[in-house]
């Protein structure tokens, strides 16, 4: 009996592959695969390796989170190192629940080899903290797509210290700044949409929320940072938070102008 | 003028740096890193290299963050390549908002190199998915420790449906437990806490918020995450959350109960 290895390819630069990852695909005798997975990732494998795409259609049919886990269970009974490599990290929007789930059941050994987020390849590109702390305390990853059908997004606690970052926006960026309005986030808190993060196709898009209704739409993957800190020149937004204050001290004391000469 | 790389150092197992990461630790000239990096991953540079610890005491004297800073744009105006090295991700709880700030006014080129933040090193110590989409939507990345004096939290009605990962949460567990409670989290909410995740002295322990108030110290550094995904067995509250809704079904209808054979 063999292992399976639930490993982060990262957001598609091969460089942003952990030592761990790289490693367990040069000695893989199976890789599993979603589609997102970049061919650069992928020509990492072991020439000898099976390479097996589970997010394509296979033939006519679309592989079952069922079929998947069944695939997983079969290779480790035949082979010593099955590598599932799921696009950034395998324990966030990774759909990995339903395979430790099954391969515990199984008796099979797994283990989580972790990668870079979708959202720390996004902050990277767009060269913010997604925390600073002059601007923000704490960070939800959320996402949108899935929940398009409307219900509740669990959106309550946005305060104007957290950053959202919204993985698979989808395409109506308006629909999603309808539930941000909704969620209390004012129109004007910065945005920045990320679209293939560190490939050579990166691009960047930075707005506010209501900008988002006239937004362009651009290619998955994609990532969308709200909050404060989503701002080109964050410093510039913490210069208008400095700025707000001192027009709330003005309102108590006239003198506290800076640009009086008086 | 050189680069000034803001690199993630990840959790401490040096298997878990990026390739990037790897490749600008053997080419720096200069590395500034915190006192959190493992040493195994600072045995990774370039033995040519120079390196700084800004995390610890210098002689009798802390370093500030301004001084940082000073230092950063120094050793960029003598050198090619330097690499601040932060534990985690550098765009997560890592300061590096004033470093960016200070680097862009003085003119000096920056990238971010993302790392594994710890609460995916975590996730992957205690075999989780921070994100099981039968029992959570979303994870909030927050902090304790930086807001132990009290106030605002921002953790406005955390829901049933989000994972919370808290780093630093500090060595007062009840008073977490506390202000989770006050957030709404129910007191039997799965938590598990993981200590040194990764290295030879990882340690976990599977509690709930309730059991905070007595759950053992871990030594730091140390991430606390809760929610319906934080139990040894995921499975187990699966089937909870499929007896309740079976129990709310047989209020209406005593016939649904699966196991009567009449």
């Amino acid at each position: 009996m063999g292992k399976v290895y639930l490993t982060g390819a990262g957001p598609g630069d091969p460089e942003l592959l952990t030592l761990k990852a790289a490693r367990l695909l040069a000695a893989a005798d199976v890789i599993l695969h979603d589609a997102l997975v970049s061919t650069e990732v992928l020509s990492m494998a072991s020439p000898a390796a099976l390479l097996v795409d589970v997010g394509k259609r296979c033939g006519t049919k679309l592989l079952t989170q069922d079929e998947i886990n069944a695939l997983l269970i079969a290779y480790a009974k035949e082979h010593d190192i099955v590598v599932r490599l799921k696009g950034g990290d395998p324990a966030l929007f990774a759909r990995a629940g339903e395979e430790i789930t099954a391969l515990r059941d199984a008796g099979v050994e797994y283990e989580i080899v972790p990668g870079i987020s979708a959202a720390f390849g996004a902050a990277a590109a767009a060269g913010i903290s997604l925390t600073d702390r002059r601007l923000a305390s704490q960070v939800l990853f959320t996402t949108f797509s899935r929940h398009s059908s409307g219900g509740d997004l669990g959106w309550r606690m946005i305060g104007k210290a957290t950053t959202v970052a919204i993985y698979m926006p989808g395409s109506d960026y308006g629909d999603v700044a309808s539930h941000l309005l909704n969620a209390g986030v004012t129109a004007d808190t910065p945005c920045v949409i990320v679209s293939q993060a560190g490939g050579k196709k990166q691009s960047l898009r930075w707005t506010t929320v209501a900008g988002l209704y006239d937004a362009e739409k651009l290619r998955a993957p994609a990532l969308l940072i709200v909050g404060k800190v989503a701002s080109r020149n964050a410093q510039e937004v913490e210069a208008e938070v400095v700025l707000e204050l001192l027009e709330k001290a003005r309102a108590f004391s006239p003198e506290v102008n800076p640009w009086s000469r008086n």
